[in-house]
């Protein structure tokens, strides 16, 4: 019961807030900065390797969404802060690994803290990885610690000129990819229901006791999801009810939409939760009922051998008039009883679907 | 342990919102359009095959309500959509299966999704379709997979003026239909009440181990009945409450009396939910006696023949002098002394309802 | 499980709202009407058969009350809708049986439904009725199905002139059928504690199978009470809120009087609930630990025969040089010897309470 | 499982409101008032036997305190009610001993409803008094059935002029004494600890089969303190947050403070019966536990019989050629192999700590 | 079951409110006094042992920080109070070890309660300590009963002239001081973690009894530190909220992060919470897995005893006529025939996995 993620939560104890210092587990990627500038018509994408270079391509007038992968270097990030006019805090939380999903609005922008999920088919561990958000005036800023790829179809759809992204602003920008993290919700959804039904196929079929374990892990990845889920509805409500005028009125009713399919994913968990306490009942109960049917197998076979142990017993006695054991066929007719007996009693036992 | 309802309800992941991309189970069933118009006087009805057709013959100056079924062309969604000027999100929604109810105001119409739900009598799975309702200015869209028959009531009325439905307006319609959703809550419930009965008393008498499997199914229709419901209740009371002027204060009243319909469905669910609880409780109480009271009269069983066999070892000793063996009737005493024995503990067994 | 009261309680489902279809179990009482009209010095009452009749005899411009039992027929009720300006709503309400307390304000009159038990003392099942009233300019309405006695005190109280229900006005009338309403549930939680009692006393007596059913029965008719108590406790909250004139100040004082006997009882019947569920605890324990005791029982009888079988055992062996065989006191020095284990072993035994 | 406290808290069935007849167990104690009027410099004190003898002595113009016990006259309290002006439903409330904790303002002052505990040391049950205040301009009246102590140690800091109360207004008073009924609570709860603990110890050493219902009963108690508490913390909340200028900004502060105290307790309760329902859990835990432990035992010594057994049949039976019978020592050697065998199996099981 | 916190959080029972008499464990160490004093530029510090001597030396004009460890004379603490001006319910509360975290507003300053955790390594209990303090106009001031460390970093950070804290007021610094508590809990709960997967790691390899308790201590653990951070984070709250100016717009900024972080601990708790639970499931199952499979293995072992037994009891019957016992290697063959089935037993059991 390992438990990597609060051990990495704990910030810079004792640290001055606001200190940048990475916190959480290094990472061995390498730092990535790409620029997507874009309005209606042309679509420009430039891919850097260091702060400053990406700085000195920063681009004016349009949308444009800055997208930074893997950025463990606090100098770095102060200059990039202090070129957004960023606030020590959103630097520190950016550095800090642990953070529950939240948005602040810091006047001038509003940062963005949301929680994406990896669950590996093979059968692994859920991981978690943080996605920061800065929507500012004409730019968004995305931070990530690893590609994993839940931007990818923004992107593609950027490119494309598919959907009406192209044509609106930075907000509807936000807007997309907050929906995009969203959808990683439902796919991983789908694959924490796939594992629920592998791990419950198991449950009928065999009596493994490392079943139990793997049952309160399914119950304890879906606390995580719903632990970063309930704080990410309300980042959506606080977004849809704001006035500051960041979010248009027409991307209010997409936002109202995003809000809607979190509820959904919120809802179905807590169905995915109910299908796993389920399972644990049926497991206790299975197991138990199992035990229960050899004990009555066991049972029965001792019920049979008991009496003829006796019968055996009584002719075994050594009285001087004992008639049947002077008759020439006695031990056969005993043999024999003993036989009808057995499958009086196997008969008996057979009706009642004891054995 | 499917979960299909679960699976399509993923909307397409990826895509613009708003993309009209059909989502959910294909749909076996032909597109039909059908206009009902009317006023106190007069009614017309009109079903057409296809959307150009059915906008041809749009009518205009009375209450006029158009029943969609089936229609999964988002081609034709679109037109219909620009006809009555529905904003991109509502036709995604419609496309989407998986939405839960919810009310949105856009404005110009309410846009109203509502769950409807199918318990058929074979004992077969709960299943759900969804209902979408868009109430404008003189018109009503509702719009369905299937025909289900959940308006047919409403049209009924219509056709047969009864009630006040033709005397009064759109808002009113609108009304009768939420009501009719209600309705058929009722009826489900019903019939999953009966089939609560039909596990009960299969509860008493066996003791299946797939019981367990079918009180759990029990309890997770009871759950989805629930998770439709509760937001429905929300609809309601956002409907009652709302001061947009689309429906009228009388009308209000009768929307009133539907959110208490759907509250006292919510209490009767939450009965029924304590009523498969205690099943399980039952259940698993049953199992146990029973096979406590097997275990006893067996023991009891062995309790019998314990001391006979002792007996009949006793007498199996081969000391020389042991009196009794030489008496002429010694072994018939013993055997006579063994059914002493046996009536005795038997009757003591019986007399404490052992046996 | 019958459950008589949901499927009682569907209204007519397909049927128009407001549509006057009397729903519920069929009342085979008569129809009956009685008007009480009064002032401070001054009480008349009036019995009538039939609404015509009850209509007109109708009293003017003193405080008067008019309270019908078993009124089934649509066309009567109309009639005496249409006299007191009630609502089509309303009439559907008194006509449908099953009804969630609640108060509706129609402007000109209050509608309050509530719900009065009946827990008869011969150990059946608890039966509810519904109790509607109307409080308009100087009357009140009362409908019920049958007479059963809820508001005889507060008839009472009118013609003995006690108390200060003559000296006040109609909303003090109003309130003091509440009141009665209310009396009615502290009567019935008394009885339900007492039959709690009853089944308290057989747990520990005996051990009953059936016993665990009528917990459950216990349980189901506490959240029963507690179904009707709730919304009550809205109602007389909303009352007590309510600034439209119809309570006077100083009657809203008793209201808030009532308002507190009301949460007085579901507290109680809170501690009620607690004892049930502890009562169950109990049973379960308790079963489980008889049979332990049983089982110990028995092992420890097998435990004392065991060994005295292996001693018969290796008498009855037939090797050659067995010295004690020859003894001529062996076989009475082995019994003797089996005499002796068996009474240091029972001694044992009962000395650790296991026998 | 009597109920003494839900039996005597039915008020006066049937009968008006304010009609003042006494409801609750009769008192045995007599009627006493004691007038306690103080100002920082004087202190007089008067008891009286009766009603007319203490209006005859009333106090004015000074901070005056008027505690009365054991009235259970309704036409002395009725003289009472009217030199003060109080409402009927306060004297009615006072006579009827089960109310909730309250505080309602009627325009001239305060009424305030708590309830006290006295938790026996002699391990008896939870008994609970109620004491009644009413605030008014310059006079405290407190109610209490019988002399229990509860506002002694004011009364002493009163006489002693010690702390700040002399010095203060009635409306410190009316603090002082809540604030001794808030102490109150943490005297019981420490018992209640006790109690708690002493159920403890025993659970551990013994197995009696009455803790079961001890710990239950413990529970209840604590469920009756919370039920008394949550209602007291309303009140607190609610004086402290009014602001019809009885209570000075200064004592506001100090009303404040018991709030905290309040919650405190409260807090403190919920983890006892946090303690409460793990040793429930324990409960159950170590009796299955120790039943297992003697199975065990029991069959490790059927394991050890069984071979010996087998050993001594085979050696019993009848064959003509088993050369070990021939032995000389063979008898010896088998009931040496037999102890060898008890040793080596007593020996494995002693080694995985079976026995 | 001990319950030493709660002994001593019973406050002087009796006394007068704001009487300042000490309350709680008698406190070995002596009083210390230590003033910080600084600005962006100078810092200085002095230690002092008595308040006579701290408040001779009190600075003035710039931030400064009175941090006092073990004060337990309530007349020094009297001086130190009429010297900043401190209401007596706040010198009450410094005495009296049991409050609960809170923050109240006395107009010029604000009283803060919090409370720290001491979980130490070496497995003993978890202890907690009170931390009060008071920020007015350019002071702070803290009350420790014990220098236990928690400010140590942020006295660290002052004198290094690291972070901000130098170059900010006396709000920031209040921050600062709440921020080390907040960041004292991760560090508690990271060590309570490391505690559960110790217990976590015996549980799966012994059967200790003695786990059940140990698993229950964590449990309580985790409610007295969630007892603890939930009013902790109301304080986050209310400080964050509050706009009586004593916290800048900047600092405010810094509170909400804070906020965070203590929401952050809870939600994290939450989950060890889950675990502890978890794990008391696991120890039941396990210990009921382990039993069965151990009664499986014995009842195996009687399976095959028992018909060897009965083989054995046949032929040491005494017929005349058994046409066995004559033959000459009758003998053998039946022990081979004893050795045959139970290897075929054996067989059988082992492929059911069953030994």
């Amino acid at each position: 019961m390992r438990h990597p993620v609060l051990k990495r939560e704990i910030p810079s104890l004792g640290e001055a807030p606001g200190a940048l210092i990475p916190v959480g587990e290094p990472q061995s990627g390498e730092t990535s900065l790409s620029w997507i500038e874009y309005d209606a018509e042309t679509l420009n994408e430039t891919v850097c390797r260091d702060v400053e270079q990406a700085l000195a391509q920063a681009p004016t007038g349009k949308v444009s969404w800055l997208n930074v992968y893997g950025l463990r270097d606090p100098e770095a990030l102060k200059r990039l802060g202090s070129h957004f006019g960023l606030h020590p805090l959103v630097l520190e939380d950016i550095l800090n690994a642990g953070q529950r999903p939240k948005v602040e609005d810091y006047g001038d922008y509003l940062f963005i803290v949301s929680r994406v999920f990896d669950y590996p088919l093979d059968g692994s561990r859920l991981v978690s990885d943080q996605v920061y958000m800065v929507l500012g005036e004409g730019f968004v800023l995305t931070f990530q610690a690893r590609p994993i790829g839940v931007f990818d179809a923004v992107r593609d759809r950027l490119r494309r000129q598919r959907g009406q992204v192209r044509r609106k602003g930075v907000d509807y920008l936000a807007y997309a990819l907050l929906d995009a993290v969203i959808d990683d919700y439902l796919a991983v959804h789908a694959r924490f229901n796939e594992r629920v039904e592998q791990v419950d196929g198991r449950l009928l079929s065999g009596n493994d006791h490392g079943l139990l374990r793997q049952v309160q892990r399914l119950k304890r990845d879906c606390l995580k999801l719903r632990r970063a889920l309930l704080p990410l509805r309300e980042v959506l409500l606080t977004l849809n009810r704001s006035e500051d005028g960041l979010f248009a009125p027409e991307t209010q009713l997409y936002l109202r939409d995003a809000y809607d399919h979190t509820v959904h994913v919120l809802e179905s968990l807590e169905m995915s939760r109910e299908m796993v306490s389920d399972m644990l009942d049926l497991y206790l109960s299975t197991q138990s009922n199992r035990l229960n049917l050899q004990m009555r197998k066991l049972t029965v076979l001792t019920m049979i051998f008991m009496p003829l142990t006796l019968i055996a017993g009584i002719y075994g006695m050594n009285f001087e008039h004992m008639p049947e054991l002077k008759w020439h066929y006695g031990y056969h007719a005993v043999l024999g009883a003993m036989a009808l007996l057995t499958s009086g009693l196997a008969w008996a036992f057979w009706k009642r679907k004891w054995i």
